[in-house]
C-alpha cells in the first residue's frame, strides 16, 4: 500500500484515503451493481473517465485490496477485475449513499429497489455479494 | 446548486459530485463527531487542508445545502458552521466507512465506540444526531 500516504488513523480519513475520490468508488460501483468488469467497460460506462486516471485508480485500488486483476473465464487474454472480500465489504457505504441521495435528490433508481434497501437490507446485502463482480 | 456538475443520475455518482472529495466528507466528519464549528476548528483538525481548499469546500456544502453558516451563540462576530438536516443524514455513510475501516485498516476507534455503531446503531445514530453540530 505505498501509494497511500495515511496522515492519521481516524477511520473515516483512512477510508478516504483509500478511496475518497469520485472514480475509485464509481469503478466499486461499477463492480458491484453493474456487471462491468474489465477497462473497457468502465470507459465505456457514460462517467468521462480518461484512461490515465482510471489506470491509475485501478493500481491503488488493487494495491489497496479492493480489487484483483485475473483473466476473462472464456478469453484468457483479457483481463477483467473483481472484488476482493474487503471489496464485497464496502456494500453497505453504497448503500447508505443510494439511499442519502434518494432521500435528497432526484436520482433513478426504481422505488422497488430502494424499498430493498431500506426494508430488507441483509437480503439485499447478501444478494449484492452474490451478484457482483468478484475476484 | 450552479456549482456542481451532474453527470449522472446514478445514486451513487449523485452522491459523489455532491461530497466525492476527501475534504468534504473531513469537514462533515468534525461537525458530526468532533465538535468543531469553525473555520479555525477545521484547519486546526491536523489533517493539512490548505486555507483556500477549506473555504472552497465549505462553500461547496453549503451550496449542497449539506451545512449552513451562523453566529457564534455567543461572540456573534465569528462564524460557525453546523449541518442541515440533509447534513445529519449523512451519518449512517460514516457510520459504514467507519466500520469498514475498523474490519480491515488500523485505526484508532475504541472499541466500545465501534460495538454502539454495530449492536445499538439505531440508537448511535440518534444520539449523533443530538451531539453533532447543527445548523
Amino acid at each position: 500500500m505505498a501509494r497511500t500516504t495515511r496522515r492519521s488513523r481516524c477511520p473515516i480519513a483512512t477510508s478516504l484515503d483509500i478511496f475518497g475520490d469520485r472514480w475509485s468508488l464509481l469503478i466499486v460501483r461499477d463492480l458491484m451493481f453493474k456487471g462491468r468488469a474489465s477497462f473497457g467497460e468502465f470507459i465505456a460506462a457514460g462517467e468521462d473517465i480518461a484512461t490515465n486516471i482510471l489506470a491509475d485508480r485501478l493500481v491503488r485500488l488493487e494495491d489497496a485490496g479492493i480489487i484483483r486483476r485475473g483473466s476473462h473465464p472464456v478469453d484468457g487474454r483479457k483481463t477483467v477485475y473483481g472484488l476482493t472480500p474487503k471489496g464485497l465489504d464496502l456494500a453497505p457505504v453504497m448503500v447508505e449513499l443510494t439511499l442519502w441521495a434518494a432521500r435528497h435528490e432526484r436520482i433513478d433508481t426504481a422505488a422497488a429497489e430502494l424499498n430493498a434497501m431500506k426494508k430488507r437490507r441483509a437480503k439485499y446485502l447478501s444478494d449484492t455479494r452474490k451478484t457482483a463482480r468478484r475476484a
